[in-house]
């Protein structure tokens, strides 16, 4: 690919159900002038989140949703190309929300502009969308600063096998806890149980709600939700007195408008919490998660897979991976070489 | 009545649906004799709460659920009769877990018994259930130790012209904050306004959903659930970011086996925390709410209403009243005169 075009995927409609390219259009446009405090940012791997999903509809969310025409939204990380900008000089390695796209266009000062990472990288480019990015923050936050693990607790997590997922369950056994993760199949359970934790359940066996039982005799002091549905509704009716539930996310209902109904009175009998956290609301302690998780990666205590998607045009692929279950670990598209 | 017998209604069947006088069996029985450390209580007040109407299901909760053939449980204040006990000397007044009964036997150094009310009282006996009684203590806690509002907040509270619910507006704008009730009927959302609440929004209107919107327009800061159902749905839908659910109870769903299905995508996207609560477990901090509660009367800025119903055989249609909506503030059951 050399710099005379841009393929661009702009939103065309809000999926209903599952996602598929024809809710995009697909658009190949010439590389924009820069003007005074611009570059240019080649993207080199984007971020596929369940996130994105939420993003192509119109409920209310955190941020705004992609507007009908704009190029669809997506975390990633690439490699400034061109530039008028002292901020960003050719060469450096910017980490942002740089959309569905080969190029993106950056103004400093703006204040949606992607950050630049350092030039020495604790673990490999993709991995600083996984273990080290927008992933492990949310695991780190998520887990300690909402769940409030203490040691001996037992703390169950959904989509065990996802990004966010294997990293909490990891960062649990490191703070002393007991470790149970759900997931679907024995080949992410056995995966589970190689990274250290306690039990696994597979949620497609048909036993799971009594394994889920076994594997918590004393009730669930922190459930870490991914998913919502039958799973999460399962684990609501094991919390244990004073329980922590932390909301990152209801995938089983994002593709059928994104409800996520749930019995409370567990809640009530239990006087538990649930509570939500979006990780963006920790930009001011982003680097002390980043930190903690690149030593624990380098100690070797925190494992971590990567499912890398090969081009820009497979994104749609990707991100119904998320909802099929089809990948373990991380996913991210690659779409160009450094 | 002359303590001859003891009339006392034992749990027969456990209801399904609406609680009828058939889910009881009535018994009189001789008055027991006494053992050492032992003494009789005549019932006075009974107090009618939601509570009740679980602890006749066998789901999971708080307490054991009352066995079939034990006597109904029930709060109640009471005097002491007859005693071998020189912590429960006769005339004294207590309170405590005493049943659907006329005489209740209590026994020094059993963890569930009575406790003494002090002889000058701040408010009526049957008050000592209601503003400064397990009522006034769980609108306090719920209010102030889970929902923590600040000054300025919009607080809503359903069942607002409850027993709880009217106080917990009331100390809503104790506290600075805006006291938003949703309660049934046009006479009750009178009164609440009468109380000093901002806003009464009338769920039996067609368009209460506007009002609510209207009466909250910055949303909803701390939400004291009472009710669940649809009119939790609604608030859910209308959290502010960071918002507090104090989840107190669900009456709109235990007549039908006690399940409080919510949508909690909202408490995701708002970064909101919904935690349950039971005021028992704050026996140690019991008189610092009673102690701030009968200031509070005492300076006129807490109001209180009580239905009184006479009689222990229409305990029953005392406890319907609350699912139907049909009483304001607290109700409670007089048993015998004091």
């Amino acid at each position: 690919m050399t710099e005379t075009g841009n393929r661009r995927y702009l939103l065309r409609s809000r999926p209903s159900g599952r996602v598929t390219v024809e809710n995009f259009t697909v658009v190949s446009e010439a590389l924009p002038e820069l003007g005074e405090g611009e570059a240019l940012v080649r993207v080199l791997y984007l971020s596929i989140d369940p996130t994105n999903r939420i993003w192509m509809t119109d409920m209310e969310q955190y941020m705004p949703p992609v507007a009908l025409g704009d190029v669809m939204r997506g975390a990633g990380i690439g490699t400034v190309t061109a530039s008028r900008s002292s901020r960003y000089p050719v060469g450096a390695i910017v980490s942002g929300l740089l959309g569905w796209q080969e190029y993106a266009l950056v103004r400093e000062g703006d204040p949606a502009a992607p950050g630049l990472l350092p030039p020495h990288l604790p673990v490999s480019l993709s991995a600083m969308l996984g273990v080290c990015g927008l992933t492990g923050v949310t695991a780190y936050f998520g887990l300690l600063d909402i769940g409030k693990p203490k040691p001996g607790d037992t703390v169950v997590v959904s989509a065990a096998a996802g990004a966010v997922g294997s990293i909490v369950g990891q960062i649990a056994k490191i703070e002393g806890c007991r470790a149970v993760g759900i997931a679907g199949g024995t080949a992410k359970c056995a995966w589970l149980l190689e990274l250290g934790f306690d039990a696994a359940i597979d949620y497609k066996a048909p036993d799971w709600r009594e394994a889920l039982a076994a594997a918590t005799p004393a009730g669930i002091d922190v459930y870490f939700e991914n998913v919502g549905g039958e799973i999460g509704a399962a684990a609501f009716e094991r919390l244990a007195m004073h329980a922590r539930v932390v909301l990152c996310g209801f995938i089983a209902n994002y593709n059928d408008g994104a409800r996520a109904d749930t019995n409370l009175t567990p809640l009530l009998m239990k006087r538990a919490r649930a509570e939500g956290f979006i990780v963006s609301d920790y930009g001011p302690r982003w680097n002390e998660a980043v930190r903690a998780l690149a030593g624990w990666v380098a100690a070797g205590k925190l494992l971590h897979r990567e499912t890398i998607v090969d081009g820009l045009d497979r994104c749609v692929d990707a991100l119904n991976m998320l909802f099929d279950g089809a990948n373990t670990g991380k996913v991210v598209v690659k779409v160009a070489e450094r």
